[in-house]
């Protein structure tokens, strides 16, 4: 599967999907259910689409435990395919409140 | 002016924007004036659009020479601030018509 730059990059322009990206990147691989991001603030609905946007532009690999779908961000395939374009994702501060897309 | 990773992912995260930045890249800065991208497959007052998105973002610096409008991308200024984000547009294949965000 060949990712163009341009869905990379819609995928990245939006705050939570980036969120959802820095918080995968901080704990092991396969430890995060999509189940503990509830945090966030969006309906369920929305969650589980951008789940799906992150896993078809190649950030994502998900496999279901249970009752529980596990995440793994697929970091080095990612920075393989679009050298750069992660770690600013990983280096972004917390983008305040102000700058979310009105939806 | 600190532009945000958000503002500069939508700025990128489209495919006229990128070509004009790619455009731009390969000539000397000052030499193309706006009138020059009337080739680009949109309206004049989208064009236009695009150029004020682009200079937003800090990825663009214009000048007015008489009745042209002159560009010069602003690389360097624009790598130190988003490491990475521009060589990846700019090694970008031409994006197929195809993957055209409808609008």
């Amino acid at each position: 599967m060949e990712v163009s730059l341009q869905a990379a990059l819609e995928a990245l322009a939006d705050p939570i999907r980036r969120q959802i990206v820095r918080e995968l990147a901080d704990v092991p691989d396969w430890t995060r259910p999509c189940g503990t991001f509830t945090h966030l603030p969006v309906a369920k609905s929305t969650l589980s689409h951008h789940f799906t946007v992150l896993r078809n532009v190649g950030l994502l690999e998900q496999r279901d435990e249970g009752a529980r779908r596990l995440n793994r961000l697929r970091r080095p395939e990612f920075d393989a395919r679009f050298p750069g374009l992660l770690p600013l994702v990983l280096a972004e501060e917390h983008p305040k409140s102000s700058e979310h897309p009105k939806r």
